[in-house]
C-alpha cells in the first residue's frame, strides 16, 4: 500500500491523521504541491484528476478522496472505529463529516484560493484552471466566520463533533480549524467548548505529524 | 421513522431513490422549499440548519445530510448493498460519490443559486442569506461542462459510476445530471456511455418517484 501526502496541505492532513489515529504504518511518499509535483506527468499517470491524498493498496486500485480512503481503512481495520459502531453513529459521523466540509473547509478554501496569489488561475484543486473569485472569497471569510459559532455550539453540547469519542469529523474538522489560520481565522475568543475540543485533539500523536 | 423530502429539489431526491433501491416505506413529509417552509419555525425546530433531507429515527435521532441518512439506512438494512460490500468497494463508492459532488452537484447549484430569480439573496441553502455572485454561476456552468466530460471517460470503463452494479455514487451523479436541465445542460451528443447508463436507471422505479 502507498499514500502519496502532502505536508503543506489540509486534505492530505485529514488522511494521514485518519491512518496515525488507526495506528496503521503505510509507506508514504510526499508530493509537493508547492512545486506543482501533483500536476507532473508522472503523478497523472496515479491520480489524473491530480489531487491529494491518493492512497493505492495492495491490489492496484487508487483511492482518492478523504472519503474513499477513509472508507476502505475503516472496513479493513475496523478497529478503532472512527466512523461509527451502530448505524445510528455510522449515520452521525458522516452527517456531520459532511457539515464540517460545507460550512468549514468550502469556505475557508474559496476564501484562500481565491485571494492569495499563490493560487492565482488555480482557484479550484485538479486538472483545470479557473481564475479566482474575489467576491468568493471574500464570502468564504463571512462563512468560515459562521463555522466557528456553529462548531462551538455543537461542542458545547457533545465532547466531539459527531459522538462521544473522536472520530472522521473531528479530524476533519480539526484540520479545518487548524488550516483557517491561512485566512487569519482563528478559534474566536469566549468560544471555550471549541478551545477546550482543540487542544484535547492537539495532544494527540495524530496531530503532531 | 419519518422522512422529511421535498419533490422539488435534487437533494431530498437522492435520498428519496436510495430509500426506494433499498426496498424501503418509510413515512414521509413533503417539506414546500417553494413556499419556503424549510426555513418555518416547525420546520427549524427539527432542523435548526433549514436543510433537507432530513431523517427521523424511530429512537428519535434526527439524521440530515444525504451521507448521514445513506450511511444509517446501509448499516441498518445491508441489501441491497448501495455503498460497497468489501472494503475496496466501500472506498470506491465514496470516492466516486465524493467526485460526483463535487464536480457535479456543486457547480449545477451555484451555476442556478447565483443566477435565478428564485434565489436572490440565497445563494447557499441553510439558515444565513448569502447575495447572488453572478461570476459564480458562471464559472459553475463551465464546471458543469466538465462534469459531463468526466461523466462520459468514467462510464465508457465501467457500466456504473462505482462499480459493477448500481450504488450511492450512480443515484447522485444520476440526479445531477437530470437537475442539470435547470442550467440548460443535459447530456452532449455522442455521450453514448452516459446516455446508456442515464436510460438504464431512468427506468427504475426509484427514478419515478
Amino acid at each position: 500500500m502507498i499514500f502519496y501526502d502532502c505536508s503543506t496541505a489540509p486534505n492530505p492532513r485529514r488522511a494521514r491523521m485518519f491512518i496515525a489515529e488507526k495506528g496503521l504504518k503505510i509507506e508514504t511518499r510526499d508530493i509537493s504541491i508547492a512545486n506543482g509535483e501533483q500536476a507532473s506527468e508522472a503523478f497523472r499517470a496515479i491520480n489524473p484528476r491530480a489531487t491529494l491524498p491518493v492512497l493505492v493498496t495492495d491490489d492496484g486500485q487508487t483511492l482518492t478522496e478523504n472519503l474513499g480512503i477513509a472508507a476502505y481503512l475503516e472496513a479493513l481495520h475496523p478497529e478503532p472505529p472512527l466512523m461509527g459502531r451502530t448505524p445510528a453513529e455510522k449515520g452521525q459521523v458522516l452527517m456531520w463529516h459532511a457539515i464540517a466540509e460545507a460550512e468549514g473547509g468550502m469556505p475557508i478554501a474559496e476564501a484562500l484560493r481565491n485571494s492569495h496569489p499563490a493560487f492565482a488561475n488555480r482557484a479550484i484543486p485538479g486538472p483545470e484552471n479557473y481564475a479566482q473569485l474575489p467576491n468568493l472569497a471574500e464570502r468564504g471569510h463571512a462563512r468560515a466566520g459562521k463555522f466557528f459559532e456553529l462548531l462551538e455550539v455543537r461542542l458545547k453540547q457533545s465532547e466531539f463533533v459527531a459522538l462521544d469519542y473522536l472520530t472522521l469529523a473531528d479530524i476533519a474538522a480539526f484540520v479545518f480549524v487548524d488550516f483557517a489560520r491561512v485566512i487569519k481565522k482563528r478559534i474566536p475568543e469566549g468560544n471555550s467548548a471549541t478551545r477546550a475540543w482543540y487542544d484535547t485533539i492537539s495532544e494527540r500523536p495524530s496531530a503532531r505529524i
